[in-house]
């Protein structure tokens, strides 16, 4: 496992803004995808607690501000072409904004015939 | 869990592109994340493997076509606002194109300090 730093992040590739995989680092579970900019990312470092880039509000959030339902980031993890992170958090109540566990919470019908296949 | 269809999700925002997270459906280890069109879910659904829409490349690619290392469908979720799916899949051999086992094999530098708070 090779370590390396904020400053080697490709956050050009997508505007300045990187996906983040939110996993719970106990149970392993997806909890949700969001996306961080470099001001988010040294925040959540800074705290601790996962903050991250809204792209539709414009602005910086911090996970659970207003619900309570903040994550406790455990470590982070980045991907072979820099573009991508992972975080492994310990999950105060529910992920979902729908009050479900975590965001992936509906079934593709099609794919119901994959396990068919 | 809401069922929905192929025809329901959101391939609007992200121009025609979603992302998708790659998890290992027995060892719920996150593999990779890369990004599908709707061309590439049909490919997906209709073969039971996954494929995928390279962005730098600019086409479809069915994953380990030249590796080998296939990625077999088992489930796909959809998550709360229909702009992002999961794949859980049985990977054959090694996801990531470098040999290692899964794509988030680097560590941030910075997340040490997480530990201590």
């Amino acid at each position: 496992m090779k370590t390396l730093d904020v400053k080697s992040l490709d956050f050009k590739k997508g505007n300045g803004l990187i996906p983040v995989v939110i996993q719970d680092f106990k149970s392993k579970e997806v909890l949700m995808v969001a996306y961080t900019n470099e001001e988010a990312l040294r925040k959540t470092l800074q705290t601790g607690y996962a903050h991250y880039w809204s792209r539709s509000r414009n602005k910086l959030w911090k996970k659970g501000e207003t619900s309570g339902n903040v994550q406790k980031v455990k470590n982070i993890l980045v991907d072979c072409d820099y573009d991508t992170l992972l975080f492994l958090v310990e999950q105060k109540g529910n992920a979902c904004h729908t009050g479900e566990k975590t965001c992936f919470h509906n079934k593709l019908l099609e794919a119901d015939r994959l396990r068919k296949l």
